[in-house]
């Protein structure tokens, strides 16, 4: 299975007065590694939307194991978990860059749409990306 | 049990290109609305850091099922699911203020910390605040 | 002139390692009192853009006099500054609730322009909407 | 005088319902500059911090002159502007990477504090970091 790979380090705008990246930052984090992922796929995710599909979150996960400041540098590890056409769920593990030391770990739901959010059966509505998703699985 | 409500009205900024509010703003709503529910109990959490006790999140989960536009209106109705001295389980639900359809669930899990982040059993570092926990739940 | 009022509680999310509100919040706050600027003037930009206009911006400029954290409330004070039917200045003032001290001011300029973002005239594009914006100038 | 450039691609959070990247992200962007900026100068912002000295805003502009969508892909040049041991000026431009168009060009003006936030001469609070910002002038 296909494991894509995002290099990040923490803005000074996603701290918080805790002084730590503030959670609310990781569902965007693994987003960056979802569009890489899909990037890496063959098709950017620009484009799918673009074509008239999209891919809304239906379900969103995260634990935090630890916590990572200003100018840490992490890595976003993701992979899909799941996938039957109609639901597709991404894992991510975001590490850290030096000792690879697990930050978050996480998952994200999501429904293939139309461009007006209604729920199609990706196999049906576009067999080409159904195809590049099965390939990712097999990869 | 105390259900504390947050008014909020969606920002442009918390817009993405789908035209609804981006998924990672349910975390920051959360916590709008957990400020309020913890300020209403009788002490701001604001407050709570300054005395020493910290309260950093460990897991999220989120269920979206609907989706809210620029200026909409939602009410965060927040509660307590679980505590046990050591962790706390936020339960919230983000409703329309017109129509009170739900359009998020979602629950916030923490662990009571010192300023810095060591783990602590707040029945013995806190009574204080334990005893405030206690009657929120009682209610 | 009218001037709108804004009431807004800093969110945890907002501040950064500082302790403090980050600064990139300001013009997000700002755009929270031009929406209520706006609503209150007769027609809520939410429909505004939804009938064909759109009013990005072309300049932004902030001036941090004092700083606010965690659960602070403050109001942000909106107004026009200059209109031409073409280009449209808002001025903003941010000032704690308690003391009325001033936080920030700023100020952003925009220009009028179609769903797909080319420049109009306002007088002849949407008479509508330029007469409401007379209107609130002479106020 | 030296110049840094960062690489960013533009995040599907950073865009809103224009479905272009909203405004408020670009002085986020302008931080990542700064940082790489004073990085490279020598000394990482987070440990100018964790020293003793912090550098807060006191003024922010911005100027737009075209924008970037999700996956757009950018360079921030970020240069000093102007400095005199209290205050100190960046001035940024944010380009394309493809041809090199400017999207958005701005400055932010600083103050050197104590980590209470108290204005300081760098000259004599530390010299070390005067040295090397006048350094990083003359380049």
């Amino acid at each position: 299975m296909y494991i894509s790979e995002s290099k990040l380090t923490a803005r000074y705008a996603e701290t918080d007065q805790m002084g730590i990246v503030h959670h609310s930052n990781y569902p965007i984090w693994f987003e960056v590694g979802r569009t890489d992922f899909i990037r890496e796929m063959g098709m950017p995710y620009s484009e799918i939307e673009k074509s008239g599909a999209m891919l809304p979150l239906i379900g969103l996960k995260c634990t935090f194991k630890s916590h990572v400041g200003y100018e840490d540098r992490v890595i976003v590890r993701t992979k899909i978990k799941e996938y039957n056409g109609i639901r597709l769920t991404f894992y991510y593990e975001i590490v850290r860059e030096d000792d690879s030391s697990v930050i978050t770990t996480g998952e994200t739901e999501h429904a293939w749409t139309t461009c007006s959010l209604k729920p199609v059966n990706l196999r049906k509505y576009r067999p080409d990306l159904h195809e590049i998703l099965v390939k990712a699985i097999e990869k």
